[in-house]
């Protein structure tokens, strides 16, 4: 395994099918996304990517096995609609520079292989947020853009950064003449964000043929909450803590000079 | 020099081998465990294994003369049980991402030449040691994991990672339809630490077909306990002036506020 | 995209063309005067370079959409004059010190390909500028060099080292059969330095066949000027607050001592 | 130059020719070396080797052009000997992992289709020097590692590293069926040491058909004693200073507690 290899499950007919892309990153908002729609629409194991620019450990699994971190291909047939899903669930980002474009590469050569027309690519951007995540669109393709612009994602601010997978395959999809849109949802990217992966979905569902019920990841929010609650308490009182140092200090060199 | 070499020497009937493999990592528990093996087993040399992903410098030998960083495969011929034995020594672990997995590759590449249907890895997981050191098991291969816990290995927490040359032996050797086990010392990993790799020899004495003498491991371990206790005085000492320094500035504070 | 990528606009009959490099780098002085001299002139664009080196994320544009980083071929066709001009605009430099002779030697692979016998790069040096910034010229041709001397540049210290594409392009040309010469502008090399990128010019015009008008960088002097004034007020508030909390402080050892 | 290249002068006949590297590394002590038998024996030039493992720059010369990093092969015609040597003199170490064993194998290619059947690599260790200092000789060529050691070297510890191109080529030399010697000189590293490659060649001359005149070397160490001077001044007062604040502030502390 000198470059980055997809082994594929028994060949399936595929109809149009669109990939979305849901790796680690800011507030792990893609794949939260892209796993939970993995699980409610019962999405099959198509094929799995390894590669030798992921981390070189293994992770412990439920059985007592281990295995190499992977990023997997789930095949949801869209049944009633025009196109097919397939959903592209990482462990991690590739952690080299070259290993970036390797890995990107590589799912390219897949989805061209597969007949993609289209990918979804899914990401965080940091900012403090209000009430309901934004989600912003990033795509050259007008027709797409407009779609997720209609669908209540709002456009990106000129210059902004799309780094990793979600940016790359977005960056190299036009030389293999597929469109590519970018859905990126407003985190504070402290910790996993479900919130935000449910603003990324409801746009997606806006505009893309998939429904899902979202009340599973309402639960996960309710969760994810409680942890941000008790992480906050423990913030205050290490500021006030700071603070309090910070007077006694400030009245010591009041007193002294 | 381009790719990681292995230099053979002459050709050697094996008998349905295993490979255990023991590289320098936490408590360095696989390497001494390994190195002890080939000793107490008076193993031969089988081949070397030079990569340009080891460490750029080479070593000052006893005779003079100095020598690359390798990895050294031995062989025990088990004149009466099954398996013949190869043990696989390293001197470091690859030291760039891509490096790691072409140094586990290579040594595939080797291990199915030689028709290895078993490898078992050995490494080191940190924990605070009660008395006698847990071994966790990890495989995917039912049959060998119940054989481990039988001979007195725990299983491991889903989610635990297994970094380097160990994990990346066990999560690869499935592309060759190679068995593979790991199993991991329970140490505080400060120091080398062949208390633990006792314990590791242990549970594989119990279901693998190789019996040795553990006697001048006790040596080691009593040197390395004496070792560890001149570390804890000077740990100590050096808790309790922090901890004085502390008080006479907390002292200071109080004054002056 | 294992490699550098260069992907070329239709075919165009080229005049004894002169490359001339402007990558960021010190005070952004090459890629502020190469890309000065696309918009005066009006170049034209001609080809584009991706390569795997360059930093893995995409920036989104104006339009919505988003690109890879990327550097930029422009030729300006020099209907009065001997020779063409390609300017070549950068976004960033490549990333790894062997992806950093890649991306020069594709430059060059380029270069030769279009019978460029000329290469300029331009890059900033560091130094405290007095008024105008000075301007130094480093070839290993003589006529070149000379040229430039005459044109107001100044020749440098041996030993001084130029870091990145602006001197691998030197450096590696003379494997093509390519004259270069670099031009280094003074610059404190803080920010964004178009006064230095005008020194380059003015050098530049004195002994090569382009014209162009710099009243546009002038206003983006005045510009820098002004973020360089808000800049040093909030500097200089800094450093009088940490003299100060120094006072302070000295007068509690004093008081203490 | 996507790996060394070495770019060789007119053909040469060479008679056994033997191999002394010199490249950066502690106290500079096999570049001064190798550089002062280049000078003194006037050496002429054979071959260039340049890589893109070596840094990304480019340094001006004398005549205000500038150069690639690089490292040069000299040829001493030894006319009345039985061996003629080439002196390798580096600009710098391979500056990645993989690059250092690249530019090492480059090096031995080079040589093998030279005939070398002996190579001297030099370089430093660190040691606090009391007058004339050591050299250790490190070779796993019984014949080469006694001459060294009766001409003055003595033997180096086992389980010492030796560090980068003066290591590697040692270790490497082996696999092309070369003999290898390294002579390492004590040298406290913190600046270049001519002292230091003066004990080097005093050995080299004891044992090898070299015979140079040293009083030039002399001078730079005369000129290095000045420098040294100087920063030892420097750091006596840093010193004493620190010693200053700290007795002020354990006074304040007393005067608290």
């Amino acid at each position: 395994m000198k470059t980055s290899v997809i082994e594929e499950l028994p060949n399936v007919e595929l109809k149009d099918p669109i990939l979305v892309e849901g790796f680690p990153g800011l507030g792990m908002v893609g794949n939260i996304a892209a796993q939970y729609l993995v699980k409610e629409l019962k999405a099959q194991k198509l094929a799995t990517l390894y590669s030798p620019h992921f981390p070189y450990h293994v992770i412990v699994d439920k059985k007592g096995g281990a295995r190499l971190l992977r990023a997997e291909f789930y095949l949801w047939k869209n049944e009633s609609g025009t196109n097919d899903f397939i959903f592209l669930v990482g462990d991690s980002q590739a952690q080299t520079i070259e290993g970036q474009f390797e890995v990107a590469n590589a799912i390219l050569d897949f989805a061209a292989q597969k007949n993609v027309k289209t990918i979804i690519t899914i990401g965080g951007y940091r900012n403090e947020v209000e009430s309901t995540p934004n989600v912003v669109a990033v795509s050259a393709d007008s027709n797409l853009f407009e779609q997720a612009l209609k669908a209540g994602a709002i456009a990106s601010e000129a210059g902004t950064p799309i780094v990793g997978t979600a940016g790359l395959l977005l960056g190299l999809a036009k030389f293999r003449k597929i469109t590519a849109l970018c859905l990126l949802g407003e985190t504070r990217g402290y910790l996993p964000d479900p919130k935000t992966s449910k603003s990324v979905i409801e746009v997606m569902q806006g505009f893309l043929d998939v429904k899902v019920d979202l009340k599973g990841l309402d639960e996960e929010i309710e969760h994810s909450k409680e942890i941000l609650g008790r992480m906050r308490d423990i913030e205050n009182r290490r500021v006030k803590y700071v603070e309090k140092l910070r007077r006694v200090e400030e009245e010591r060199i009041t007193y002294i000079s």
